[in-house]
């Protein structure tokens, strides 16, 4: 445990511009300070990255670098931070659910929590959509196209095979474009190894509401990833906007539905409640901070990154210009930022920070490459190993970097890896069925609970079953059920695979609550009873924001 | 889609077994047959490697190889096996649910199932314990095991310090062994990161109910194993079984209580439902055949690997050796199956499986082994040097060989990965408070809902809750909640973080519901109806079998 006595600062956020305060402040403080990070993981994320783990390039455990190993010198806790005390100059977190609440005090602090992804605005988009802001969103997305390819093999109806064949990435930023780019590449390599799919029958759409795609490059670059991602057969939609999401797809702004199984939202970048709840002034959802990264009105507090509004100079003709959000940035606001606040305990001068960027760029995939270096543009290949390079180079950690270059290595070397990595039990989920379909028939274990939603369903139920309902007279009998009627698990349960059965009468959607979850479910109704359970349950369903 | 005419060889089982079948029939009968095997996975999990994978020496998706691309010429279908119809000759699947069924004919049959895990003869186990079958389980335990060491890093109360920090394997097979002493090798390399732990808080503890450890080995030779494992800090306890296993741990059979907050069980092999559902002969639980792996009475149907029953030979002095379930067999198994399916449909004589082991070895992790190999035995670096190029020789793929070694080669040149790979989420599960504990306070997202399970918890109400109940006029009184009762999520969705606070009054334990699992919850609860919901979930609770 630190000892209370050294000047304590407290850094709040793993990313770049978190971690590399954290670094610098190291070197140049040493052990005069006690240096404290708080993250919510215990590794950093380099989100450039992502999209490569996504795309199965680099393995999800390579592409971080873990905290400990790179903050020598400096304390890590993993934790939530639930509440930021500016008057009282402490932060508290909840460590692990059931490892309690901890109040950790500062002499000065550093927000760098970066933004988080809010898709509140669109309707049934974030129960619809993956995002892209985290390793495991990257892992998650790898695993859920292999897995709709596995599925549209094994696919008989049409209509279904082209649902799991239609994937939509919205969101033509970088992040966006580079995730579509690297989910192309996977699906492209990967195609031949299913004999049922047809390489036109794969759809992959990126849908970007500004009128061209990259708004962060200049205008010919962006066109010519525009044409490159063309050319590998991604449907670009310009000045489209997402009205809604569902079960089955989306709805475009202009009214379009497309059905897809694949949906990743790279959009809604956010503050976070907690940045919101604090009592700074804010411009853009960012902490406003002046030219020192100081918090105006707060002693001891700085901020730095995506959560901050850093001004890049002194007005000029009436407009200033601010730091974007990019890795570069944070990295150098970090320095800045260190040696501020040794300056501050020393009572020295504070620099301002001063950046003008080394340009910018974005893979493609596909081993191609879009950049713009200190005024230079380049295209294809070079740009993209260009960007391979500039990232490695930016990779904290030497074994991330070593496990990074020889994932890239191996990537170029062996064909990519198509294994699904899933648990086995199916997990819940809005399930779709055609008009006919069967769900489940006798001997088979329908594997969890359907709730309709949707549409019409014929349920044979068996004798157990009828009797479990005190309904013996007429056991055996069929009934329909319509949304709010529910089927499944107990037909089988009370007797392993069952001998009742459920088809669809029409198209019909319903709820599926794998039989991990249900015993969940059971478990919590049970203890707390149904009466309160269901008030709990529907005051939370009304009262959901995420 | 295939076509109909040909002689269709259906394999179920994505094993060595299944593999190899698919593989060397495609090789003897090439284009004659139409090869269809049957898999839960897209991927063959080496079953060996998956304790290497639990100690993160290999990447998940290095360690498996994928089948479409391991088995050209043949028909890979990613689905469920639900029935076996062999008088119909026709196999049942379910693809991914909501997919729909299928019903896929067959001329002759394969049964390569493996065994399941079945935890339910020990109380509690199933609900508290990870595997170690499938690859998501190593990658779980991996995953766990860092994740304990950041709650210990972090913990304030010095039992709840303990407990993270204590880890039990429960099984002194070949896998048990390999996946302590992997964990083992796991957490002392990466220690040394965790500067709030001391090497000797941590206790790794293995429960053999055996008299010795790898019975699979010679005396000797297990000896070695044991006493490497034991300088390695490993507890090892003999003739030990597990009573039961609870939120915060296990008890032994002796009555002992062991607080862990790592419970890993290598036990429990058992038949599959399905194969237990046959109606063919079962001799400890495995399908009975003859020498010619011929499933008696049952035209056309095969069976091998760890879910059948191969006589080695014929009766000597009364009794019958049987094939021993290890990789070597099958691999062995299935040349001669594949043989014998060709020879069936030309109407030659059947081969008899005959073969004698080459020997059986473990790895003790930390380069350590021991094996025996054709009479010789071995212990030590080279014997761990031996298992890892046996089984890299028997790695199905080239590519997936390149990746292994790529991965050894990186586990020996730079440190292993800290990383927890986890949502940022909590998941559900048991969680004990200690005496006074806050469970949160005021401003304070409880970020789920806790059912009180044992103990007593004092819950502060804010106005929206005692208003949301009707008790306007006590609004803000506290009440006391015993097992049955619930708070958190409610008290703070009403307007996001909310002024409740809870507090456990004596040492307790609740269920937690994270967000998203309460979200389904909510969702089900309120689209069933309360009354019918409990009903189910009771009855669901009540016949839960694993």
């Amino acid at each position: 445990m630190p000892h209370e006595t050294r000047h304590r600062v407290v850094v709040l956020g793993g990313g770049f511009g978190g971690v590399f305060t954290a670094k610098n402040l190291q070197r140049v403080a040493g052990s005069d300070v006690e240096i404290l990070l708080i993250s919510r993981h215990n590794f950093f994320v380099f989100q450039p990255l992502l999209a490569e783990i996504a795309g199965g390039s680099i393995n999800p455990g390579d592409g971080v670098t873990p905290l400990r190993r790179f903050l020598p010198g400096v304390s890590v806790m993993v934790a939530e931070v639930r509440a930021i005390d500016l008057e009282g100059k402490k932060v508290e977190v909840t460590l692990d659910r059931g490892s309690g609440i901890r109040t950790v005090a500062y002499d000065q602090l550093v927000i760098a929590l970066g933004q988080v992804v809010d898709l509140s605005r669109t309707p049934g988009l974030a129960d619809s959509a993956l995002v892209m802001k985290d390793l495991v969103d990257a892992f998650n997305i790898r695993n859920k196209v292999l897995g709709c390819l596995e599925r549209a093999d094994a696919a008989i109806d049409a209509e279904r095979k082209r649902s799991f064949l239609t994937f939509v990435v919205i969101g033509g930023g970088f992040t966006g474009i580079e995730t579509v780019g690297e989910v192309q590449e996977l699906i492209g390599k990967s195609l031949r190894y299913y004999p049922n799919i047809r390489a036109d029958e794969v759809r992959i759409i990126l849908i970007q509401h500004g009128s061209r795609i990259l708004m962060e490059l200049p205008e010919h670059l962006a066109a010519y990833a525009a044409e490159q991602l063309r050319r590998r057969g991604i449907e670009i939609r310009l000045r489209t906007g997402v009205a809604a999401a569902t079960a089955t797809g989306i709805e475009t702004d202009s009214g379009q539905q497309i059905d897809a199984a694949t949906i990743v939202a790279a959009i809604g970048n956010a503050p976070s409640s907690l940045v919101r709840s604090l009592p700074v002034a804010l411009e853009r959802g960012r902490i406003v901070v002046d030219r020192h990264l100081r918090v105006p009105g707060q002693d001891g507090v700085w901020a730095l990154g995506d959560n901050a509004q850093i001004p890049l100079g002194d007005a000029r003709d009436g407009k200033v210009a601010y730091a974007p959000p990019l890795a570069q940035f944070a990295v150098r606001e970090a320095k800045v930022l260190a040696r501020n606040i040794l300056a501050q305990m020393e009572g020295r001068a504070l620099t301002v920070f001063e950046y003008r960027s080394l340009g910018t760029m974005a893979s493609l995939g596909g081993r191609r490459g879009v950049a713009e270096i200190m005024g230079v543009r380049i295209t294809g290949f070079i740009a993209w190993a260009a960007w391979r390079a500039f990232y490695l180079s930016l990779l904290p950690g030497v074994a991330t970097r070593i496990r990074v270059a020889a994932d890239w290595l191996l990537d170029l070397m062996v064909s990519k890896s198509i294994a699904e990595i899933r648990a086995a039990q199916p997990g819940s989920g809005q399930v779709r069925f055609r008009a006919g379909e069967l769900v489940f028939v006798p001997g088979i274990d329908p594997g969890g609970l359907y709730v309709v939603t949707a549409g019409m369903f014929e349920v044979g139920a068996d004798q157990h079953q009828a009797a479990a309902e005190g309904r013996g007279e007429n056991a055996g009998s069929t009934r329909k059920l319509g949304p709010g009627g529910h089927f499944g698990m107990s037909l089988a349960r009370t007797a392993g695979p069952g001998d009742g059965w459920a088809r669809a009468c029409e198209d019909s959607i319903a709820y599926f609550v794998g039989k991990d979850d249900l015993h969940r479910l059971a478990m919590v109704a049970a203890l707390i009873g149904s009466k309160q359970d269901s008030d709990e349950a529907s005051r939370i369903a009304a009262s959901r924001d995420r």
